[in-house]
């Protein structure tokens, strides 16, 4: 059913009613949190929305996969990479990944980063 | 291929390098221009990213459709109605809008309403 999760976080520490933080522990990234604003819970059928937090100093894997991610960075600094090409992203920068595109994200030394990434359901 | 769209706006004025706004004309809303940020020019194969406008005492269309909406604020306030459900909705807020449900986006009467809304590519 449609759902409103209303935001209840802080400039600094992003949080949503009805949705919990989780702290990734997969090998190859550091300091990332991820919330599931929109998924399973939610009933979304085609895609899921996510939030995540990349604490400073922190990076996700440095991964390939066949699906797709739709970012739109929501606070802090950082980079990506995709393939050989290091960016620079600040908020509201949009970023598409291609499904198959080796890419990573990075925080900068001083704040968090923050960004939504929309990927396929079936992944 | 993977792209990226700085983004180039400012506060009040959110604008992305390579994406130009479309102000919309449909019938039923009102004072909406639409920036396709990932869509089929970057080659995105299942979804979409959009992002609106909705100026002063505009609105979208009071509407229904097969397709789920997925939406994050990212300034202003305003409303969403969803079937007879009225919600204040500001910054951050998210919002998931299920297949066949009436919704609408109202912005307030002194500041821009604007959100991300992600819907399947096929609609």
């Amino acid at each position: 059913m449609s759902q409103i999760h209303k935001f209840s976080g802080m400039k600094t520490n992003f949080q949503w009613e009805g949705v919990e933080g989780l702290p990734l522990t997969d090998e190859g990234l550091k300091s990332i949190t991820k919330h599931i604003l929109i998924g399973n819970n939610e009933g979304a059928p085609n895609y899921i929305m996510r939030y995540f937090r990349v604490e400073p100093g922190g990076h996700s894997k440095f991964e390939k996969h066949p699906q797709e991610h739709e970012v739109i960075v929501l606070h802090g600094t950082g980079t990506v990479q995709i393939a050989e090409r290091i960016t620079k992203v600040e908020p509201f920068d949009v970023v598409f990944i291609e499904g198959g595109e080796l890419h990573q994200f990075k925080s900068g030394e001083n704040e968090a980063l923050g960004f939504i990434c929309i990927i396929p359901k079936s992944n």
